[in-house]
């Protein structure tokens, strides 16, 4: 490559378009205070027309339009209401308006080049009836000198910062009130409005998946599920900007932010920050001394304000960082969101309906040759919109995902696909719906390498992946098992229809002809392991025959990202024993702390992959097993009357649970309408050794809060805490 | 923006996968000469096994092969063949092959970390039986210590470059060949092979649409279509390596490089230079001080070439500039392509069915408020292919296009999309339908503007958009009008339905009552108009009433861009005037030269936009109409016998028809298989001074062949010439 420096400078807009693309909301010029109507002849006569002494906005947190636009909740001093519903503004003139002879109107503008024709300039009339897809206004009182208005945003109106105007017409010109960012009017999407096409008909969903700003992210194993609290912080002070300014450095056109099917999908590609200087890097090797370890933050903030203010993408995330801060921006814009896990989620196959993991001649797992991996869980987006760009059928929850996906076309954004599309294998219909599909339904293939290279399939397991699809409960902290909404149930006639389809929509999967069940193998551990413990791996075999069956038997323990990734092998172990005509048999496999321990990587995962012959090649037998280590949590007491503006304090309290020292350690606090986030670095915890570390703070929101805390080094990742409080008004 | 160097290391594939993902054809890793089988006990004793001593790849251009796999025509001299159809290779042992003894096998490798389950690894054996899918080898004759072995890829297989070696297994391992550059093959998409997906079933159709090296690209205005030569140059020394080096810098899977919907897609992306360093800069700017003006190229090698050996972008093109090599890019890979062009083209409308055009109160043009341009005409590409991914019915001829658009979700790609699907409205199936059906769909909406800033639709017309579509005709230098591919006709039930499904998908048209037509107007001009020449703007009107009318029409001249972009006005005129009852009147506009010739920009296009008003408002009248400029052709005399290998010369002559000097004249000469791009520069060319310029060369190549001639300068643009000649053999 070149020096890029030796460039020619970009091209311009000329030749190309008679103005330049309107693909920044925070571009403007300013309207003049006094627009001519043709060449003056002398000095304008304005006395006797109307002037604008004053415009009172109703934008304070207790006035009409947040509440009944349910903004109040975001830490913005500028008026914030949603499209299709109306909101009031309060004008007042020199004189009592005379709706029979004066002329005035309120002028949204957003973006430069602001036009009637692509709904970036909205001049809207006293009077003006309400018309679908279009503003309307009306006066609702006129008293005195104060003419109160009633301004209703179009159901389809772009979503941005509006600049606003107040104009009076004369015979000589425009009369406007001067450029004033107190004035400035967010337009956000509006679950709550039967025309939005974000519209959501159930106030507790409504209350979840737009209003709460704290949730709950599931990781772990299928088996064992773990929780991770996370604060969205969609109405923090300067979010809400932070997601404006993501879509102007996406050089989103305005006229594409009307519409929430082309919003999420650039937010898509915008989060991760591969080929787009998107939001967050994605890193997964363990080292992350350039930034902050994906573990380590308690929620999106942070990285949404250090984006915005630096334009410089933040270090560093995983798929929950990629999945919570696409979370913040879909709900801070209005429209509907939660976060998803998928259970043993098939990865970076090329949307293929197989995962293939080799094995050698002896049936013992090569990782070296085994390019496709299964995540242990992947987190990815649903949000909530009509689709009129498909047929009908497919609208309501799509899959948003903003992990960099190795996809086959190279591209680094994923989604909106309908969710009812993946379920019944429509796939044919956009956005990256195979990809998806594949996801949740491939099969994992188990190939057999001989020594001069070629390679057979020997077993398919269907499965495997995607084995449970989880998100949070509506107005609980409970999880709500979503599996069905991905699939119908396994073995069903519709299921298999389902599968049929997508083979049809051109996905590739491997078939081949089951070898006959002799030996059944079961693994299993016997209860959760607390990191740091030995424990017991159970293996239990049954012969299904009436003959004696000898097997071989091999176990693999690998350190394993949760992307199903081999770190390293801490153990391999082989068995070999014989079963007698119907016999069940249990073997444990000891698994000593001390043999993992100094090796684990931030998930503290252990990955079992149990292998083996029943009489040579009767039959192959193949598990996988997934050990997630007990982490111990965080506690968090509370102290004080919690009541809003009134000073109480928090203590975090952490015991080192190995049994050796913890270096650098750092603890984050966070808690929306408690605390900003609060950093503490603690160099060394020996072993056995606590801290306590009391944070003082006056709650700024009243109604339930919750704080979130999260400690993290290189030892020991993923140690976190919440408590919720009450905060009395 | 902070400062890239100020940036952490970019993340590393560790964590993320098992082994770094595979996206480069250039990668390699050189397999063993030795590969033991285990812990080798003692050197091997090797002597009774088949050694092998040489490998004849059949590659040269005369023998079986590249005939029979119609790639005899690439500069290049690797084996080049096509999937799904057998090729040969000879093989040399040191002894005779004896089929129960001996065990060997041909080994083909793509990119890094190759493997089978992937199609990056494919061991062939001798006698493997052809199966749908997959790769077979058959034996076809063995003598003495030669084997001849037919391969036939499989139909599906990964184009790009292969490694190859041959393989021996000996119970100490595997014996094998060195790594040896000549033995590559080039596996290519096979339009004559049925189990292709891009299976063309017509002889002419493939020597065109893959075969042809040299074109035609139609460009002008739909009434006066002018042509101009391009030398596509798939077949050039170095392009084949350049087209797999664009995937490569797209860091393209090579797993999704059997797929011509993605390879398809892909380079739609990265033909144009944006958000990914792609192939060409646009620029529409006139000015080309950086790079070549995109006027000035007379085909795709030249540019091919040098974005290949520099890693940088190059400057500059517009429409027909990518949409030439994207053409040249198809062939080459061997997917059947063709150059269109759409005359009145809409564009960068965010896939909406209405273009719109402000006029002031008066009813004259304003185009500072006009920010949607109508191009005059637009170039793009089809490809010919099946659609596994979407419903049956939709195969065929599918949209790509390379310029990069204002799409209302900012992306700079577009296609495949169905021509079949669009002629049917059927938009809600990938890719990127809803912005290709505007484009041959839309309608003008004329707006009036008020003083206030309020705008009322005032006319709409569903004629303007889409006139046309051309390409060239098979086999011969003639215009293929394909419209009826794009479009039922107009005013057809079948028409409305496509457009009403269309608008159903969600893209929106403005509906308003047409006003009633009192007088008709037509706008001609007489001939077709040299550039330098005064001429007559006729614009005729016929009063349809037995009413009198008064009429007042305002002429705007524009000199514009091809995108409809208006650089400037050169002239206005405004005429008043009544109509008798059922009067026809004709009003001539004289046009002078002077007022336009120093204004011009590359493509010498004036545009007049005639407005006007009956009695007052009773009717608005509108009108666009573009005059291309008539530019003299360059001449190429031939002298000499056309023969292989033997001296002959080219002489190109031109006059300059301007009345001034033309300055920093450059001139190109190509012709694929005679001369490689030759550049001649003028300093300066007076007024009706020659230019006569001879070049000597010997044609490599046999059969019909062409040299394409452009002069380009700031004054003067798109002086194109062509000639033809039989070379003998």
């Amino acid at each position: 490559m070149a020096d890029r420096d030796s460039r020619p400078p970009p091209p311009t807009h000329v030749g190309r378009s008679n103005i330049p693309p309107i693909s920044s909301n925070a571009e403007e010029e300013a309207l003049p205070e006094f627009e001519p109507f043709g060449i003056p002849r002398g000095p304008p006569n304005l006395k006797d027309f109307l002037d604008i002494w004053d415009v009172n906005m109703l934008k304070n947190r207790d006035e009409i339009n947040k509440k009944e636009h349910h903004t109040d909740l975001y830490d913005n001093v500028k008026l914030i209401v949603r499209r299709g519903q109306p909101f009031q503004i309060k004008l007042t003139f020199s004189r009592p308006y005379n709706p029979e002879k004066d002329q005035f109107c309120v002028e949204f503008l957003i973006g430069g080049s602001p036009q009637v024709s692509k709904g970036t300039y909205i001049p809207v009339f006293p009077n003006q009836e309400q018309v679908k897809g279009e503003w309307g206004g009306r006066i609702l009182q006129s008293a005195d000198n104060v003419v109160t208005l009633s301004i209703t945003p179009a159901a389809d109106s772009i979503v941005g910062k509006f600049r606003m105007y107040v104009a009076v017409m004369t015979p000589y010109g425009i009369r406007r009130t001067a450029r004033n960012p107190e004035r400035d009017v967010y337009i956000l999407f509006n679950p709550w409005c039967e025309d939005d096409s974000v519209c959501l008909d159930n106030e507790a969903e409504r209350n979840e998946y737009v209003l709460n700003d704290v949730g709950t992210i599931y990781y772990g194993e299928a088996s064992n599920v773990e929780t991770r609290p996370w604060i969205f912080g969609q109405f923090e002070y300067g979010v809400l900007d932070s997601c404006l300014y993501v879509m102007d450095n996406a050089q989103m056109p305005l006229t594409g932010r009307k519409d929430p099917v082309k919003i999420s999908r650039v937010a898509s590609a915008m989060v991760n920050s591969k080929d787009d200087d998107g939001i967050v890097v994605g890193s997964w090797s363990g080292d992350y001394l350039y930034g902050v370890a994906p573990t380590a933050w308690t929620g999106s903030v942070d990285i949404l304000l250090n984006y915005a203010n630096s334009g410089v993408p933040v270090c560093y995330g995983q798929c929950w960082v990629f999945a919570a801060v696409f979370n913040t921006f879909l709900r801070c814009l209005g429209i509907p969101g939660r976060v998803v896990t998928n259970f043993f989620s098939a990865h970076d196959n090329d949307g293929n309906l197989k995962m293939d993991v080799i094995l050698d001649e002896n049936g013992q797992f090569m990782p070296s040759l085994t390019k496709d991996s299964i995540w242990n869980y992947h987190c990815w987006n649903e949000c909530y919109m009509s689709r009129p760009d498909i047929p009908v059928g497919f609208g309501g929850w799509q899959v948003v995902d903003a992990t960099p996906q190795e996809t086959s076309d190279g591209m680094y954004r994923c989604g909106p696909a309908s969710v009812k599309a993946i379920k019944h294998g429509q796939i044919c219909f956009k956005y990256d719906a195979p990809f998806i599909f594949a996801e949740v339904n491939s099969d994992v293939v188990y190939w057999k390498r001989m020594r001069d290279g070629t390679q057979q399939p020997i077993k398919v397991n269907k499965h495997h992946v995607g084995q449970m699809v989880l998100t949070k409960e509506v107005g609980r902290d409970e999880i709500k098992n979503i599996t069905d909404q991905y699939k119908f149930p396994e073995g069903t006639e519709e299921e298999r229809l389902a599968v049929d389809a997508a083979v049809m929509y051109n996905l590739k999967r491997t078939q081949i002809t089951e070898q006959p069940t002799v030996v059944d193998m079961d693994v299993r551990v016997q209860e959760s392991v607390l990191i740091g413990n030995d424990f017991n791996l159970t293996l239990e075999f049954k012969n299904r025959t009436g003959q004696r069956q000898t097997l071989v038997i091999y176990v693999n323990g690998n350190i394993v990202f949760y992307t199903g990734v081999t770190k390293t092998e801490f153990m391999s172990k082989s068995l070999e024993f014989t079963l007698g005509p119907w016999e069940t048999k249990t073997e444990n496999v000891f698994v000593e702390s001390k043999k993992y321990i100094n090796k684990l990587v931030e998930q503290a995962t252990l990955h079992f992959i149990i292998t083996g012959r029943v009489n040579d090649d009767t039959q192959i037998l193949t598990a996988q097993h997934v050990v997630p280590l007990q982490i111990p949590r965080l506690t968090i007491k509370m102290e004080g009357v919690p009541k809003l503006n009134e000073e109480m304090s928090a203590t975090v309290e952490f015991t080192n649970p190995l049994k050796k020292n913890l270096e650098d350690v750092s603890i984050r606090l966070e808690g929306p309408g408690l605390m900003k986030t609060k950093l503490k670095m603690y160099s060394i915890i020996p072993p056995n050794s606590s801290l306590t570390w009391t944070e003082y703070f006056r709650p700024s929101k009243s109604g339930v809060r919750k704080l979130v805390a999260c400690l993290d080094c290189a030892a020991l990742h993923q140690v976190l805490g919440v408590t919720e409080i009450y905060v009395n008004p």
